[in-house]
Parts: structure tokens; sequence; C-alpha cells
């Protein structure tokens, strides 16, 4: 997933999910440099995503376990897994499949319309400057411009 | 969104998905550094999410504009944009709304099982090594490991 290939933070969460909690299996589930690794760990619980509990003392060591909000960002990952599966999967198919325990099938996340249910897509859907929009911006021309035509 | 500091990727698109298309456009709307956005353009291009549309010659000018592969990504920018609005929106409320065209409600994207259409969590849902899975990783015990404890 070369388009991915800078985005080691979801990919740290999704080894997360997995059940992965040390550095060095992290580090070595995903191959990635040490420096890096450390620098997104540090950023995830910073963030709050990721929260460090020490399970040995002297030295200090640690597993670095979901928050609430770590775990909240499942549908974003599942998301992803579905959109790569569609257009980057190879002829094999999914390297990982999602298993809904709840109802009981193989399932992928799909994301829809929180009030009708039907699938949300660029075609139907309009995104608009909300409450939280920097009223500087909102001024802007430039800005209003792009609210006014999107590609869709 | 200090989180998503690297993830220029879908900030781009993301902005392409407003009705952006020139150079000078996203580089003014994201406050980017050129050179990056230069590259990140580039990727786009190549992994087929943006197409380069020539709209002046001599010198050639292009736009960007999103291909049915780009287009597909929006359901992954709206469930990014709802764990947004939930983990780091400020006490004015999100700064981009959805409005779905199609049955004509305020919205946001949620992810949800394919299969029963109840939300999916990570607290509902197994993630098992699919077909398209690495065999070489498959025998790992590392990864088998991995797979028989997730945290869920």
């Amino acid at each position: 997933m070369d388009l991915l290939g800078d985005w080691w933070t979801p990919l740290v969460l999704r080894d997360a999910f997995y059940g992965v909690r040390r550095f060095d299996e992290f580090q070595q589930g995903l191959g990635i440099a040490r420096n890096t690794l450390a620098d997104r760990l540090r950023r995830l619980v910073d963030e709050g995503l990721l929260e460090k509990q020490p399970y040995q003392t002297d030295p200090v060591r640690h597993d670095y376990v979901l928050t609430e909000k770590g775990r909240d960002f499942f549908g974003v990952l599942a998301a992803m897994a579905r959109w790569g599966d569609r257009w980057l999967a190879g002829d094999d198919g999914p390297p990982i499949t999602f298993h809904h325990d709840r109802c009981g099938h193989e399932t992928h996340g799909e994301v829809v319309c929180a009030q009708c249910l039907e699938p949300l897509t660029a075609e139907d859907t309009s995104m608009r400057p909300g409450p939280g929009y920097p009223a500087r911006l909102e001024e802007d021309p430039e800005v209003q411009r792009r609210f006014a035509g999107r590609q869709g």
C-alpha cells in the first residue's frame, strides 16, 4: 500500500488492534526504523490514542495500550481497508478479513449516511463549513469559491 | 489536527472534493510547502487517485482532477471527519458538515457492518488474515500470536 507509505500512524494503530503492545513487536511487524516508530508511538500517546502501561521496572518497560479514543479509530481503519480491498488488493483477495462477532458474519466496513444508511458517496454528498470552521477562513473569497465549486 | 500533521495526502484529497483543482489553490488552502505539495500530487497521480488535465499550453498547466478511484476515497475521509468531530473538535462544533443530497439530511459518515448495518466497532469485530495475506508472514509464529491476542 505505497500510497500510505508515510502513514505509519494508522499502521501502528492497526497493529495495536491486532493485539500488538510492545515496541519490539511493532518494530518487527512493521519493519519500521526504530526512531520513526518511537516518534509515532510518542505522538499517539501525546494525542491520547495509546497509553503507556509499565510491565517491568529496572529498567522500566511499557506496553502501549489503546485508549477509548484510539479504539474509536477502528472505523476509520475499516473504511481504509475496504477502499484498499477495492483498489489495491491483488488477485489473491484481501490481506485482512473482518468478522463481525455481533452478527456472526464475514463482513467489511461500509461508510453510510447516518440518517438513511445508504452508502455515503462523493456524488450524493455536499461538504459545507460548519460552526467550528475558522472565522478568518470563512471570509476568504478563495474559501467561498472552494465550497461553491466542488468536483463531487 | 496535529495527529494528521504528516497526512498531507488525505488533506490534498479533501480539498479536491471541495473543488480545488489547481496547484496554487491547493498550496494556498493547505499552507503546505510547494515541494511537499508537488510530491503529494505526483504520488496521487502515480497511484491513480488524481489525473492531470491540461488547461493551458505554453507553458503547459494542469488541473488535478479526481479519478473514480480517488472519488471512492470519500468514505474514508468521511469516517476520518466523524472521528475528528468526536475527539478533536473544539466547543464550536465540527469544522465541516456533511449534507446528504440524496436523502436531504444533514448527516455524517458512519462505519457500519456491511451485513447487519450496525456500527462496526473494535469490541465486536475480529480481524483475520485473508486469502491475500502474504504466505511468508502467515507461517511466522510472531504473526500467529498477533492474530490470537488482539486488544479489541
